[in-house]
């Protein structure tokens, strides 16, 4: 704030919001502005971004298709943990600010900029993952938060704002803006504010954007079947895809089902509550497979150590640790136990649910169906160890309901 | 094995398998034989028992409708954990036997009896249920568990073995058994052997008890509201319900549109991996609208704390461990963060999917609008704390991106 | 910062840089200033504080001696945890602001303050435990940390602001202040800045004020005996104490053998590393006997999640939250672990080193001298069980081992 | 038990009891026997087994010197994570047992064995350690624990035995045996039994091997240096020593400086408590020399993560769990947190106590004397970023502190 910058690399979408801040950040810091846009599946081309900027006289204009990078880099790792916060929520912001963040820093170390900017507010947990991101990735550098710094707080105030600075604002669109906060990626899109800000009202059927409602989705149920090794799908129905695809595509069925839309109320990192509903139908497909195929192949007390550790795996990226030491370390565990998860699973979608029907594992299977069978055995387990194995783990029990005191 | 008996107490169903136990427990021991046999929602007659255990020469009879108690002190608590093993599973199974181990000791206390039995076999679960259990409730009990000690390890040995001496068979009955082991109480139904013994096949739609497929539920959503105190589910629409009557009509209203359904391979304690299908319907409503409450009045510590723990809870729970200094002290924690757990959930069924649609806390929300709201707060969050709190956070990153090594 | 202020409670030593904090509170925000003085052992006189306060015109004056509240409602609960903060640390500072805090709040609500002061500095934990204590218990309250504030950050600046205020200096106490920062309470002494800012420097002999060095304790050991109650200390060789009694008794034995000497660098809430001497001698005696009183006592499981749960517990003590839900909630379940933490530890003492030597139990002991004996047992332990209990935990293992992949 | 046996590889100790055990293999399953002694640190001379093995008919004979691999691959990853057992045991048998239990099963494998033999009892953790490794690694391998089957279960009749078939007895070294069961190898020698069976009674002088008392150890400090790299030491006093010798050489430092006793009640995982007194010279130099070098070189977050699991971490091989995919998977993470643990300590050992006195690392140290400092640290930090990190860390309280309920 109170330092000068010369250079800085703004995650730049576009639209006016950012427009603004580009204008902004020239004017108040007159340093040079270099835009970011990325297209990490949130659905809208990023190439008009480029006359847009250049419209704006900036000379260093960075535009990327990074969505094969995030469901690579990001998504796939993450769900290999079966990571859930909140026990809900499947993290679809919260995983693509690290991106952003190190594609910031990265463009900032080309272009010798000094600082980064985002459009993120100061209420949210999007100013904290690209901050810290921004911090670990270059310890110098200056971070540049105009929602936190700047008196354009009103709706108002920002049109005035740009029609002073000749930003073009497209009036039809404003006119139409969704009274909801949005953000999307290849893992979701999230709503906020408008009327879910009473957590007692229920979201309305048109602010869906990404699935058709349960109601409307088709009467006979879709199967498909999912081959996954390491952890990670690989192939939908026998064909082998490439992570984003993959995703896009088990977005697209799982939409076409109903199937993964979610209305909580969450705790931020800043110290709120907040109310957000969110679809994720590729992500919700994903982690009903990895759990089953990880129930077929993965050793009981692997799983439940990832269970207990699961929770906080998932508040380090939903706080925006994604670049520091304790994530790191945990991913190389993660990673570790995925070696054997390697199998094909099948589901069932229908109207918003579902359901993992069968899972199989040639090489990896820990399901033994000799062991496991109601029928004869034939001598695979021995019953009378059951006696041995219960008394010895009751013996501290016995031994203390034996005692005086 | 060794010790001569001169009483036991068996957990009686009143069925084929149980009433040869009793008749081959005063045969093997020439010891007295007590029957047991509650209602703990299984939907069965309990009545009948009597007069078959009569019909064998059983002296005492306990017959108990348990189904208050079960959920009340069993269901309720351990739903306050918001507990799922393995991800998946609601423990259904897992949650009925400590009450049942309670009784049998309690009753082996008022007839003076020096042994229990039951029906489980040695490769289960249960077995380890009720006799870590007993021995945690009564240390120097013997424990008599028929399937790990007999030679009847064939229908047919069974049933040869019923015609001598003389127990009636219903062969009616018999032919028409299900091919599935399976269990129920008020919490679930559940289903083993048989075809899923391989698991890569899809459950038979024919299997399923308790609900209708999602297929043929209603076309239209089903909406209920939920009222809870001190974390438990205390009135249905408005309406007080005892523990059981709400658990029954949770069953009713899920199992009517097809929700509860669970197709799962899990570990079990005894060291297999063994697969099973669940039927929880009011269950499944009820995690749903529990967790829907605590997001509204749980602080996020006490959330994220009782996150990290559950998975613990419910290994304790699964393996058999109720009865146990670390379950009795968990469980006061848990209780302790039930305080605040007041307030109304408004839930959506549709074809199988629960959905939680609106949260409200008169007294106890933590969701507070006037922070929270993307509108002007007037004041009552300052962004410029952010960057303070974003910078602390980041220090230590920063110092370590700096090192030299 | 920018709020007006009619009243303030200040946490006043009574020395120097407190008293200039008075004087500025009064100057800068035109407020009232109530002083608060409490002795929780740190071994220098209160009562000169309020000459002091008078002298400066304060009228509402707070003098009172917290020993005994301190140790019987912080200390002890704390140590029921065995609680160590970074394998280390015995955390004597940290416990002690909770109650500083408490009592600043009371204090405000009797008096009708809004604001509250402390003179920790913007550096450091204390500031963050002072505060978050303040906002938990009464959260509409002001903070004012001056050390944040102003610009008197020099010793120069401090000594020209009390003599342009009147405010008395002590020249000579000034010329031979200790070139450590100091914070002393009965739990313990810490010691900061000066040569110990070099982590590789050894801390000079002259430095330690509560403990003699090892090489100069006695040459024989001493042996003490310690009863515990509910896992709290209450007698020392059979003589009842009361809490802070009990604590100054061991802090006097402890320091007359050389105990409770650390020297470590850990890492503060706020972001840093910084190295801090301690010398915690009761401290360190009572944690020996208590891990020594519940290793006879106490469960395994319920010994093995204490210490699973430990580092949290630490964590939010030396971050400063005492005063939040979560603690709360763990507190219980450490609480109820203690039941039967009863009975005595022999301890012997010699040069620097506590050694348990013998404990026992009338009542609570869960050591079985018949099972664990290697003597014949006659019967209480059968072998034969172990056989089933290593066979059934292999099983998942071995599977494993098997598997094709 | 049941099965038949051709050949078995047998722990062989040279002394009389595993003597006994190889005739006894020998006689009672017909088979030929292997034997396999180890030089893991124990003190005794291996050579001598060779001759009294072929006394006996041995025909295949391993023996070996496993210090540097038992060091290197167990001893050292463990202290990575600064492992101990309820709070005080340094796991030096446990740790010893999966070397063992892997060349058992290594050289079953090159000699065509199918069975493997140890001489722990059925009471103690051992018998668990070795099967459970022996099980991971060769799931088929038979495993015969003489000591839970045969009817030798007094002295006098494994002396009968022994004379009867021949086997010498040295009468000399039986009368003078020590009451204590005993166990040694590099890292520890552990004491059980005999008068330590009364938890109340202190161990006599007479009995401990390693160390001098504290009271007659040198009455000056002993001060050394450790060169730590990756989280293990490689250099005393700047001589870089093999992982054995530098476990051998602190041994021999600490024992001369009365360092290393413990005396400890401890649960046992076959489910009852034991008393056992431990001599850990080295070990206890090396885990606070550890501590000290991770307290400069660690990130915070990843330390207090490492303390969340090492009770978990511990428990495992305690358990005898070394060979299991989940401890493989935690080691993973403990190896990478420590690829920044270089640098020296400086320890000073000074009759039974070691204390830290310095630490330094040149490239990897996280202590910023710059931001630490009391001094003026000229803008490194500003400390009115504590406000803004104080505030938003306060908010959930503040708002739980607002509410209604």
């Amino acid at each position: 704030m109170s330092h000068s910058v010369n250079k800085v690399v703004l995650a730049y979408s576009g639209g006016l919001d950012t427009s603004i801040i580009a204008k902004w950040l020239s004017d108040t810091y007159g340093c040079e502005v270099v835009t970011f846009t990325a297209d990490i599946g949130q659905g809208e081309e990023v190439e008009p971004a480029r006359a847009k900027a250049q419209a704006m006289g900036i000379k260093e204009i960075y535009i990327e298709d990074l969505r094969e990078e995030f469901v690579r880099d990001y998504v796939f790792p993450m769900f290999r943990a079966n990571t859930i916060y909140e026990g809900e929520y499947l993290l679809g912001t919260s995983i693509a600010r690290p991106l952003i963040a190190k594609r910031l820093i990265e463009i900032a170390n080309e272009t010798g900029a000094d600082a980064i900017s985002h459009g993120a507010t100061g209420k949210g947990n999007d100013q904290v993952r690209f901050e810290l991101g921004a911090y670990a990735l270059k310890p110098g550098v200056q971070v540049i938060a105009p929602w936190r710094e700047w008196d354009l707080n009103s709706r108002e105030s920002l049109m005035n704002y740009a029609e002073k600075h000749g930003i073009p604002i497209d009036y039809q669109k404003q006119a139409t803006k969704s009274p909801y906060s949005m953000d999307a990626n290849l893992l979701h899109i999230s709503y906020e504010g408008g009327i879910l800000e009473d957590p007692w009202a229920e979201a309305e059927e048109e602010m869906w954007r990404w699935s058709v409602s349960p109601e409307n989705a088709p009467d006979t149920p879709t199967y498909i079947e999912l081959t996954y090794e390491n952890g990670d799908p690989v192939a939908l129905d026998g064909e082998r895809l490439s992570p984003a695809t993959m995703l896009e595509t088990l977005n697209k069925i799982g939409g076409d089902n109903g199937v993964g839309r979610l209305d909580i109320v969450e705790n931020r990192y800043v110290g709120m509550k907040s109310r957000g509903c969110y679809e994720t139908p590729g992500g919700t497909i994903m982690m009903k497979g990895h759990r089953a195929i990880e129930s077929l192949t993965l050793d009981r007390e692997v799983a439940h150590l990832k269970d207990a550790l699961m929770p906080k795996y998932a508040e380090m990226i939903y706080n925006g640790y994604w670049w520091s030491p304790e994530r790191e370390m945990m991913q190389k565990m993660i990673d570790a136990s995925q070696e054997h998860v390697n199998g094909k699973v099948r589901l069932k979608l229908y109207k918003g649910a579902v359901t993992a029907v069968g899972r199989s594992s040639e090489k990896d299977s820990l399901f033994d169906e000799k062991i496991a069978t109601f029928e004869d055995d034939e001598g695979s387990y021995n019953q009378a160890d059951a006696e041995g194995f219960i008394k010895l783990n009751a013996l501290r029990l016995r031994i203390a309901a034996g005692r005086k005191g």
